[in-house]
């Protein structure tokens, strides 16, 4: 982790907006008494987004709530990011198209606030879009409900909230095991972390735990032993050997030093 | 294995009946001078698919095709099987409802010739529902682009005609992950097997092989070291930490006894 001060909640998209709003709920009760910074630049509708967050985190007691957007990365320049981020504790990105935020907000000054924020032990919290910018390397396409063809991979750099993991989102409902096992075969280093719809993970320190209602699946490729995938051709479908696959349900834990879930019944969790 | 004499051939439904043809050859291949007995029990549809099959078999040089097809199982008692089966090389099960085949199939002197088709070194063929009913436990419910519920699975005995394998089909293309995951998790000891559209294995002794345009999932669940499938209630999320996943392509082989995958590298395949 690089920052380890502060706290990343991780949602797969579609979190629950209506009922318990349970992860939201996480979300707003780390705002006490700071300020909530909503960012929809990923959206294609901000005036519809920002409104409908802000009702939401209205509701739920947080009193500080303001909104960045931009649209190209020299809007930025000429904001009062200084007074916009005074006592913020809660940065959170909404859903969309992770390249819009990343192409948009990558190597501009709002990108050390935000990690200002995190360092001094707040809370970076991203849904759908806003959870794939999280990790070091992000998907930005490749197959839903398909199995990964070796050449068909796109991935762009992502805000490195966290190191070492690629984040998918939605993920059991739009099929995209294919792909995050792709991204392993490239470099089974890295750990692929899917998470499904209405399903977040809590990252702190070097653990993360779930809270929803779907699953988290966790590939580890650290102890693969074949994958076809830099000797292959491009419209190949991809192989890869022994593969180490989680599912994780709340409440269960992560440790992402050691690799390895933390099993309810052994009181660990 | 069970018979180990025979030939499998297992796809994952949608195979290619207008282009190349590569499995539908296969299976052709394997008539030489044979019967060919096309098996629709398990469509709602018969009168299609037997004759599109009926010309396509035809087309690939195979000279004698037969079509079996009953409504209930009394239905067999009236039928000629000895000269039905007479000379049978391959038997051919179509795609449609899995329950179909065994609920009405199952029990009838009809399984004990195609059995010994199988022992005499015939091959038996299945695509889709077809495919399923191959193994000793086949899934009939249960869910698609979703992860598992603890409560929501339905199995089925099937034809047995592999030992310790659960076969699903159209694995990627429906997002079945979930549901063989949760196969797995009910008893390790298990193979969970996900074959993907156009694509097949073809079982002989204790390996398959990999044909086919897409991919061939393996869940071993000799590892596991938690799960929480028998304590949770039954609307509770699955989790399952070390499954063994293996993605395995065209030309590889499976080693069902060993369970491991034979890299193409080592020259094993």
């Amino acid at each position: 982790m690089l920052h380890p001060q502060g706290t990343l909640i991780i949602i797969g998209g579609r979190e629950d907006k209506t009922g318990e709003k349970r992860i939201l709920k996480e979300i707003a009760a780390r705002v006490h008494g700071g300020k909530l910074i909503i960012i929809t630049a990923a959206s294609e509708v901000p005036h519809e987004v920002w409104p409908e967050y802000r009702e939401i985190f209205k509701k739920l007691g947080v009193k500080k709530i303001e909104h960045f957007h931009c649209n190209q990365p020299e809007e930025v320049r000429t904001m009062d990011l200084q007074k916009l981020f005074d006592k913020a504790k809660v940065v959170f990105f909404t859903g969309g198209d992770q390249l819009k935020l990343t192409s948009k907000l990558g190597g501009t000054l709002v990108m050390d606030y935000i990690i200002e924020v995190f360092k001094k032990g707040g809370t970076l919290a991203g849904t759908s879009a806003g959870a794939s910018v999280m990790g070091e390397i992000m998907l930005v396409g490749g197959e839903n409900a398909e199995s990964h063809k070796v050449g068909n991979w796109m991935m762009a750099p992502g805000m490195r909230f966290v190191e070492s993991l690629i984040i998918d989102q939605h993920f059991a409902q739009r099929g995209r095991i294919g792909r995050l096992l792709g991204a392993v075969a490239l470099n089974p280093g890295v750990l692929g972390i899917g998470i499904d719809e209405g399903t977040a993970i809590i990252v702190e320190q070097e653990q993360f735990r779930i809270m929803g209602e779907n699953a988290v699946y966790v590939l580890d490729g650290r102890g693969v032993t074949y994958t076809n995938i830099s000797e292959a051709s491009a419209d190949q479908t991809m192989s890869i050997h022994d593969v180490r696959l989680h599912v994780l349900s709340e409440p269960e834990v992560f440790d992402l030093k050691k690799r390895t879930a933390l099993s309810m019944s052994s009181g660990n969790g």
